[in-house]
C-alpha cells in the first residue's frame, strides 16, 4: 500500500542521509571554512549577474536531481559567494568566522525549533535567559528583561514601541489616532532603522527629530535640549531619545551621561542603539566609551557584529522589571500559550515578541562565550582597537592616505588620494575627482577578489573608504596588505 | 609583538578548527539527526527547569573551556532539546528533517552573509529572486515582487503596511494621525499575528474587525460584507481583508473567490495568510482549496511549515510591479546602497525591507527543491493528506476518539474520551471533565518522551488535541502508534 510507507526520499534512508550530509559537510569545511578564510584565496569571485545566473542554473524544475548534482550545486553556491569570514573582508560591520559560534549554528539548524515555549525549546528558553542576564550585567543592570530579535533594526523598533506603550498603554488597542503627535530624537549620525521604524510603527518619519552631531559624529546634548523644546512648542509630545554607541560610518559614541541627564530632566525613555558598539562593554580598557549606558531604559546590542556570533544575533535589553515586553506585545494565543500547562508558563517567552515562531539565536553566542570566556572575548575587542590604531599610524606614514578623522573605534575612514591628485588640494575640482576614486578602486578590488572595503559619501564629504577592523583573525600583515593593495590598485589614477 | 599576530584562538589554527567542527558535526549526525529522527528514541527528555539549569551549567564565566568540555556541552544541548524532526513530534505546524534543506542551512551558516546587496550576496540575491518567482508562479502570477521575512507574523505585518501605504503614501512621512480611522478585516479563526501587527503598526487592535467563521472555521463572506458596511457607517475607512488559507487550529481554508469578490467591490487590498496552507499549491489534487488566491494582492507562505525547509522560511509574495515594497520601506542609506556602484543597483534588495541585515532564507528551500523537484514536493503534500485521512478513519473505528470535525487539511482535531467518560455525554460535567483530559495526557506523553501533540480550547469547545500530520517520514504505523499510545496513556482516566 503506497500510503503505508514513508516516501522514497532520503528521509526514509538513514544511511543515505548520513552520506549526503557528510559529503556536504566535507565541501563546507574545505571550501567555505578552510579556503574561505585563507589569505591565499580570493575573498570573492566576481561574476556579472547574467553570467552568474547561467553558472548557477537557478531554475526550479519538475524533476529532482541526483546526489552528485546536488553536491555540485553546493560547491557552486560556495564558490561564487563572498567569503565574509576572510581576513580581507573589511566591507561590513561583521567579518570573520568563529568556529564555536559556527558549531552552535549548525546545532541550532539541526534541532530546528522555535523559541516560543519551554515545551519545545527547554534548553534555549533557559539559555536565552542566561545570555541576556550576562549582557545586562555588562550594561550594569542586576535585573531586567530582554529578547533576541531578527536584527538591530527590529530591536530598535521594539524600543520605540515599548516607550510609546509605556506612556500610552491605550495605543495598543486604540492606535495612534487618539494620541497627540509624538516626537523622538536621534542624531543625524544614527542608523537609518530609526527612520524606517518610525514609518513602520505608524509614527511617520516626521516624528523623528534630527539632533546635531559634532564634527566627530557625536550627538550634541545642547541641541537635543533645544530640539525637545522646539517639539514641545510645536505641540508634540517627546517620548524617546535614541542615542548611538558606535555609529555606522564614523564609529562615534554619543555622550550617554549628558544625554541621560537630558532624558531624566524631561522624563524621556533613553534607548541606546549599541548594535555596533555594545561589544566594547567587554573591554575594561575601552568600555568608558559607553559610560552612562546603565542609565538607559533599553539597549540594542548585536553580537553578530564585533563578536562574530553569526547573522543574526541581536539582543534588545531592558531595565524594566514590570513585564512590559509581554504586556506591550502579548496577545495570549490559546493554542500556544495554554494556561493549564504542567509547568510554569512564565517560561513561555513567545508572547514577549511580535513574531510567532522565533529562531534560536542564543546558542551560537553561548557556545562561543563558553569556549572563549569573558577574557577571550575581551582580548578580541582589545586586539581590534590595537590593529585599527596600527592601520591609522601606518596610513600617516604614506602620502596617498588622508584620514577623515582620528577614529576612536575600529571604523577607519579615509580617502585614498591617487598620484594624480596629490598636492592638488587647492584645485577647484579636487573633491569631485577624489570622490570618484573609491568607486573605481572598489570595482577593481572586487573584480580581482583581493579584498573588499566599503565606501560612502557622508554629509558634505565625498566618497571615502571605511575599513572595519573586526575580524579576529587579522594581523598587522593584513593591514599592510590593505595599504599596499590600495596603492597598487590606484597607482594609475 | 603581541599585536602583530592573530589571537591564540582556534581561528588562527586551521587544523584545530577543522578538528573541532568535524567532531561537532559527528555529534550532530549521531545525536540530532540519526537518533533524533528514530522512533526507537524519545522525542524529548523532560526535565524540570531547575534541574535542567543544573544539568546545562549555563553560566558564562571569565575563563574559556577546553574542546572536550565544549563537545560535552554540545551533547547536552542536543540531548535535552526536543527532537522536532522526530516522527512522533506532532506538536506544531512544522515537523521533520529534510536532509537537503539542512545541508542548505549549514552552507548558509558557513557563508554568513546578509541578503541586502548583490555586492556581498550575489548568489543569494539571484536565488531569492528565482525562488520567489517560482512561488508566485504557483500562486498564479507571471510577474510581481516579494521578499523573505523573519516569519509569517512579519510577512502579515508587511502586507498591512503595504496596503495602507498604497492608499495613503503620505503616512510614511506623516504617520497615522492625519489619516481617518482605518479598518481591516479578518475572521475570528485568523492567526493572532494580525492583532499583534495592528498594534505594532500603530493602528491599534480596535482597527481589526473580526468577521464570523462558519462551523468549519471558514470566513463567512456575507458577514465580511456586513462588517465593511458597519465600519463605513462608523466613519472608518476599510483598506484590507486578510483571508486565511489553512487556519492554525482547524486547518480551514477561507473561500477566496467569494472574498475576492467582496474586496473587488469595495476596492480593498486582499491579503491571504497562507503561511500554513500555501504549500498545498504544489498539489494538483488539493490546490483547489486555495482557488481564487491568484486574485490576492499579497500572499504570506511559510515553506518552513509543511515543506520542512527549516525555521525560518517565510515568503511575502506580491502581485505588485510598481516597486511598492521599496517605495514603502526604502530609506536610501548612502553607506549601503550607493548609487555609483559598478553594477545594476536594482540588485540591492535591502531597501525593500524594514530590516537592515537580513538572513539568507532562500538557499535551504532552493536546494531541497532542486533535489526533490516539484514532483517530490507534491508527493509529500499528497502523502500528508492521505495519512491524515487514514488517521481519521482509524479514529472512527475506536470508541475513545471523538472528532471535532472532519478535517479538510492535515490538522486532525479530536477529543480523547477516556474510559470513565465514555457514554456520559449527557452528564452535566461531561465537557468540563473532558477538557481536563488533554492537559493530563500531554504531561504524561512529554514525561515519557513517547510523542508530543498540542491541545487547546477553542471558542466554546474545551481542550482538544490537534495532531499535525506534516512530517514526511510518517507512515501508517506512526498513526497507529499515536492512537494506541493515547489509549495506553489514558486508560486509567
Amino acid at each position: 500500500m503506497a500510503d503505508s510507507e514513508a516516501l522514497p526520499s532520503l528521509a526514509g534512508d538513514p544511511v543515505a542521509v548520513e552520506a549526503l550530509l557528510r559529503a556536504v559537510f566535507g565541501v563546507v569545511v574545505d571550501e567555505a571554512i578552510q579556503k574561505g578564510t585563507s589569505v591565499s584565496q580570493k575573498v570573492c569571485e566576481w561574476k556579472e549577474p547574467e553570467e552568474l545566473k547561467q553558472l548557477l542554473d537557478l531554475e526550479l524544475r519538475s524533476q529532482g536531481e541526483s546526489q552528485e548534482q546536488i553536491l555540485e550545486r553546493c560547491r557552486a553556491v560556495i564558490r561564487y559567494s563572498v567569503k565574509t569570514g576572510h581576513p580581507r573582508f573589511f566591507n561590513q560591520l561583521f567579518s570573520g568566522l568563529d568556529p564555536h559560534a559556527l558549531a552552535g549554528r549548525i546545532i541550532t539548524e539541526s534541532l530546528n525549533t522555535s523559541q516560543y515555549t519551554y515545551e519545545i525549546a527547554p534548553v534555549f528558553v533557559l539559555m536565552e535567559e542566561e545570555v541576556l542576564r550576562k549582557l545586562r550585567a555588562l550594561v550594569g543592570w542586576s535585573s531586567g528583561d530582554g529578547i533576541f530579535c531578527p536584527g538591530g533594526s527590529i530591536s530598535n523598533m521594539y524600543a520605540v514601541n515599548l516607550a510609546r506603550y509605556q506612556r500610552y498603554p491605550d495605543c495598543k488597542q486604540r492606535g495612534l489616532r487618539t494620541l497627540p503627535p509624538l516626537a523622538l530624537f536621534t542624531s543625524k549620525e544614527c542608523h537609518y532603522s530609526i527612520q524606517k521604524g518610525a514609518a513602520f510603527l505608524g509614527l511617520g518619519t516626521d516624528s523623528v527629530r534630527v539632533v546635531k552631531a559634532d564634527e566627530r559624529g557625536k550627538m550634541v546634548p545642547e541641541d537635543l535640549e533645544r530640539q525637545i523644546g522646539m517639539a514641545e512648542a510645536e505641540g508634540a509630545v517627546p517620548f524617546l531619545v535614541s542615542a548611538t554607541s558606535g555609529t555606522t560610518v564614523l564609529g562615534a559614541f554619543d555622550p550617554l551621561e549628558a544625554i541621560a541627564d537630558v532624558c531624566q530632566r524631561h522624563g524621556l525613555w533613553l534607548h541606546v542603539d549599541a548594535a555596533w558598539g555594545g561589544s566594547v562593554l567587554l573591554s575594561q580598557t575601552h568600555r568608558h566609551l559607553l559610560d552612562g549606558i546603565q542609565r538607559a531604559d533599553s539597549v540594542a546590542w548585536n553580537p553578530h557584529k564585533l563578536l562574530a556570533a553569526g547573522l543574526q544575533c541581536s539582543a534588545l535589553l531592558l531595565q524594566d522589571t514590570s513585564n512590559l515586553l509581554k504586556r506591550c506585545h502579548g496577545s495570549q494565543a490559546s493554542y500556544l500559550f495554554q494556561q493549564d500547562k504542567f509547568y510554569d508558563v512564565a517560561l513561555d517567552t513567545g508572547d514577549k515578541v511580535v513574531q510567532c515562531g522565533r529562531r534560536v539565536d542564543c546558542l551560537k553566542l553561548w557556545l562561543m562565550w563558553k569556549a572563549q570566556g569573558d577574557q577571550g572575548l575581551e582580548r578580541r575587542i582589545d586586539q581590534a582597537f590595537v590593529l585599527a590604531r596600527y592601520l591609522v599610524e601606518e596610513m600617516k606614514k604614506r602620502e596617498g592616505f588622508e584620514l577623515v578623522m582620528e577614529p576612536e573605534f575600529v571604523n577607519v575612514c579615509f580617502w585614498f588620494v591617487p598620484p594624480s591628485l596629490r598636492g592638488k588640494q587647492e584645485s577647484p575640482d579636487y573633491h569631485e575627482r577624489l570622490s570618484k576614486v573609491a568607486p573605481v578602486l572598489k570595482e577593481r578590488m572586487v573584480k580581482e577578489g583581493s579584498m573588499m572595503i566599503g565606501y560612502q559619501p557622508h554629509g558634505t564629504r565625498g566618497n571615502f573608504f571605511r575599513v572595519v577592523v573586526a575580524n579576529s583573525a587579522l594581523t598587522c600583515a593584513d593591514m599592510d596588505f590593505l595599504l599596499n593593495e590600495l596603492e597598487r590598485l590606484g597607482q594609475d589614477l
